[in-house]
């Protein structure tokens, strides 16, 4: 039986907080809830889904190269690293593997450091102020690469 | 019988030429293939689509405009306005009504004046670089906004 | 007998929707009001007043250079084009009539992007901040201009 | 006898050689006449105009704080000061009187570090290049207000 | 009989008051005899030349695209738009023509915000500063590209 | 007997409203009560205080330069002066006794001009934040600092 | 008996060297020393102090959150993340601890790139150039705090 | 017989390597076919033509000052030195003549340091983009001028 | 007899202190024997000198007015208020004497907020870094002016 | 037997992915061979040769730490954290060891943001551009220091 | 009989057309009479003085290098050069001499680009504004230190 | 016999002072001692090299121009024209040689300007920071290269 296409769905600092952590911001979902949801959505569109989380930029680089291997796509949501790390920008170019960048909520309303995003130019698509529902519409948009 | 709630779907300057103009930034949908996948994508989701395309600023200010009395929702591809139009922000400020900004091409990919939109701030979301599938997530969004 | 000196009230983008948008920002006040409120105002104070709306900039290019000929001041409150039209500065210099820029609310309290307005180099004065009675004092400051 | 509303006319340096310097950008009215002619319009409105000129930078703050118990609104054309100033913006923050920034010419069209002015922020209202009549546009604003 | 080759002689926004308007700056002669000059110019050069003018962006967006049908070359003075118009730039991208720019004035001797163009990095070549004159230089390096 | 060691503690423009204005920013203590906390604190920790306060940049250099003779530490507030004096700097530099800089409120979390102030790096140290207790820690700071 | 206040002192990346890097910037004690004296202030105030040091980021970022549920304040000495981690910023505000940042020495003197600090502006105050003193004083600050 | 105008066409550094020299930049033609291009252009139009090139600031300075007294016209392709050379623009200044800046490549369309000339704004106008053709035209401009 | 010419020499904040502020920068002249040698250099010329310091911007604002009554000329050493002052920079622009700026150290060596002196650009001419000798060099400058 | 001076190489996040990951950037060799070539290098210099690779900012800055007591000097291509690290940057400072920058890339070539390293202020030197051969160079030049 | 103390006057570009160019910014004076006034005005102040004069920032280069073995101070007014050449500078830094930065105009009233001079940071002192009279103050002062 | 590869080493402005300037910065070793080591090294490196200096930005260009001919490779310390010279980066660009950008000192230490390099984009590698040894590890470099 053919394998499902493997997508990685990463999430940066502080996300394992979300549900408890200013919710106005980020809204009520958790991380185990909003994980369960990507696997759920992924199946329904034919992917196969695994979900990590960390707080330290090293790891969240480990995980991107070691995905050249093991995926066919990748959504990320950098947090906090967004703004700042040039290395995680490196390894998403160096897998050279198709990722939607996500961001829960509208960074363009936020404190100007956050309109920039180092990971943005080497993305192949960005979604941001759609909540949880912005990982299925990326899940979605990579089904449909994988697809065409 | 309920009425399908009604989303406009406006796209701006130069959008009229696509799929005949730098197929290799914009791909080669034309805008009338475009127009017809989100009337389609909409009617699946539950939707009335509406689409329009102007290359004035002051008609695209209207439209937003007349969205108040018309529409749920609205889908907006301002396109090289994004960068200049303070005008079509104050109407979508205007209106109040959710939007999804969405742009065809990876912007941050691009000229660096393509960074910054003035839309942004004022949409519920934005999503960039996923090709017309880009108009069908935006939908969706919507849909889904409509619904919770 | 002697005509009266004649002014055009020109409001541009988005006032259309003055007194239900943002009451908060811009007031109770509809356009309808508000262009009355210049009408009579004008006729206290010996001045024939005209008002007219646009959101499109090149119609207020045209309404300003009409002015030339048929009037003797502006009154221009050029709203989101204020930040972004060059076009509509030219026009101002070009027709060499008195203009008051007005602003219904205290730019300087906004966004940064609205603090700097292209008209102001080229108005005679500005006023901002103090509402529909701008308006009337922008109508007395050119009366006594006229008469001075 | 009901009181008459109380305003406080504050002229910052270099205003008391109104008249005799630089008539080209100041006009030629002295300081003598300007105050005069803020109390009799202050008068024709209802108003009580007491007018004070200080070249210093804390007597100013000193009298914008005394304002607090003594009037109900304020004019103030802070000159130089109007560019360099936070003591006197924390000033008008902290008293919480309506005050209206005035300046003779346009600053707008002027050397750029004239084009900010830390007041105007904590302002109800600016006016500027109207010349003297815009001290009475000033006062008749606040009488407008005080009767709002 | 061979048809002369089309050139399309686009005119933004106050040059309809050329002549008429600031002739320290933009000289003497009309735009009706601007465009009469480029008729006479184009001809001596063995091209048919059609002029247009429009005060609106999107009118001249417009334009610009339906020359991809029916003409060889653009010449295009953008005036006000130049500097603030990501729409203008993007059509004369997306038409492919080549385009020269033109400016009566030198705008390097003007207000800093004149002296960058959205539109000179999509033209072909750009020529300002050289009065009516420069209409004609254009026709003349557009009439040798085509024979080129 | 041994004297005590003599510390000045100088506040700037509009600190002598404290307690009576915008109490969510600076608190519900008053300048004398400010003072009497000082002078009480001070005396706890073997330290004879002074305290003054002034809107006057001069009178506040004036007095910085006559601590040379009279003291062997500063604490300062500048308040608005923080952004805009050199001349204080100067002073601070010039007499050479150790200084904290206070500032009650979190200058960090207000507009972005209070973030730079010209005199911490004149100072020996600075404290935000931490409201009326903050004049305590720095004249603690003193203290430590006068016996190592 | 009742527990005593809970609070977490973090030391950022380089600050295990203390003592015997660079002693002229930061002085000769040592972190172990640091921490004893920081231990033992605390519990002159009545406060159970626990001390720990990391050069990673993202452990930091663990240990912020982490103070959530066992902690009742934090000190923060960012160190080099001061700068440039907005992973560490958006963990201290998703604990809505208070917290208070040291730095030893008076960035403000410091090369331009140190001036500014990511954690400030989400710290309560910020303490800086007064050695380790300083974390004293933060201490007694968290106390007055907790107890006021 | 009367004498023709002359025109001194000056080429900065590098130039001598034209045609050599990055074609797909520059082009195909060499100097010294650039040279006689001008030459025999300039006694189409009636004009005397000398050429010069150097790759010396200096020299170029020398040149333009010394055509005060031998010519009546400048042709100035100031190649590198467009962008760093204040000494060209003083001499330029100095000499008062009508002098047309040529660039073979369209600068607007190079780096960014490209996009300004220091030249620019002391010449007559500016031709840029149209290569070899350039020259032509701009010594038509001076032709025109010189009879006008 | 005829008056010999008046010029008044004023020095700015902390210059009260000359002599016995660091020396390594300003050199160990005091204010009096700088007065005096003002008076004696001025005597030599021919100049009646008079001297005044002090260390607020509103008193230096006031004998920079009264100069207009009492002086031919102005040496202004604005210190501090150099780079700050824009009350005294209208001073010197509305009183219309002839003035020449001194500063005793180089301040292009210092630090960069120090390189902008707003009192330059009305000033005769500057000099700086010459020490007590620039104020002789200055007088004499007027001494030259006033003859010529 | 004297022991050899021992040099340690250290490359930062995604250079494990050399010689797989853009090879038109980066060359063809991996980092297992640039590892064995750095340690031949240096064998042949006379230098006993460790090299790590960490994709964790923390790692690389406890690395430069613990090469105080076990190395003489120190070869660091800091990658991504080149751009983004003040901690890497305050190790190298606090360790006191001749340390050579080593980039295999020219980074003034590449993007801007990749212009600015924050570790070459405190490097003895700098090798870009040169590939692996860059490594070899950095040894050599370490070589010479010990020697000299 | 003991030599004259030597001075090398050095005057950079376009300074050669001094009195024929731009009098209304430069004054009547030629270069020769410049050059002969300080030649007189230094015998008056006992030293001896050269003059020379190039449009060649490598030759001012030699110059100023020279002057190591020949002379004991320096004059130089590098005009157009100040802006841009950090040769000249480090020429300057190189010898060691006394040098006064001498400039006929005000540079601070003239363009922006004109206000900073790389040279500055490393000469004596800075006299702009005074003329030819700049000259013989600056000699003046070179005699007065090297007799101190 | 075959040929020596040829390499050419440019050393620029000041650079003829090296060992008796600033030596704290540039060290002891004068230029012929510099340029006999390169030859030396040259030689053990199968290369022949000819070293010049200029204090000429043009002669530098001329020179690089001439090494087409001539040489197989570059060594360039460009000095102070590395910051302003545009004119000689395009030289380098021109000629298409490999070419190593030496500095003695590490610019990245000093002062902010010389931080940028207009070479460095167009050279094959940078070197700096390690004295004389820089030339031999640039010639190395050049000698690998022309090997591979």
């Amino acid at each position: 039986m053919a394998r499902l296409p493997h997508i990685l769905v990463l999430n940066g600092p502080n996300l394992n907080l979300l549900g408890t952590r200013e919710p106005e911001v980020y809204g009520r979902t958790t991380l185990a809830e909003l994980e369960e949801f990507c696997r759920t959505s992924g199946e329904a569109l034919g992917l196969s889904v695994d979900c990590r989380q960390s707080n330290r930029e090293g790891e969240l680089v480990d995980w991107v190269q070691e995905a050249r291997d093991s995926a066919q796509g990748l959504v990320l949501n950098p947090a906090g690293y967004s703004h700042t790390s040039v290395a995680l920008r490196d390894a998403v170019s160096a897998v050279g593997l198709p990722l939607i960048e996500v961001h829960l909520s509208n960074i363009h309303r936020r404190e100007s450091f956050r309109h920039h995003s180092y990971i943005s130019a080497v993305a192949e698509g960005v979604i941001c102020g759609l909540g949880v529902e912005g990982y299925r519409l990326a899940l979605q948009a990579l089904a449909q690469k994988l697809k065409g």
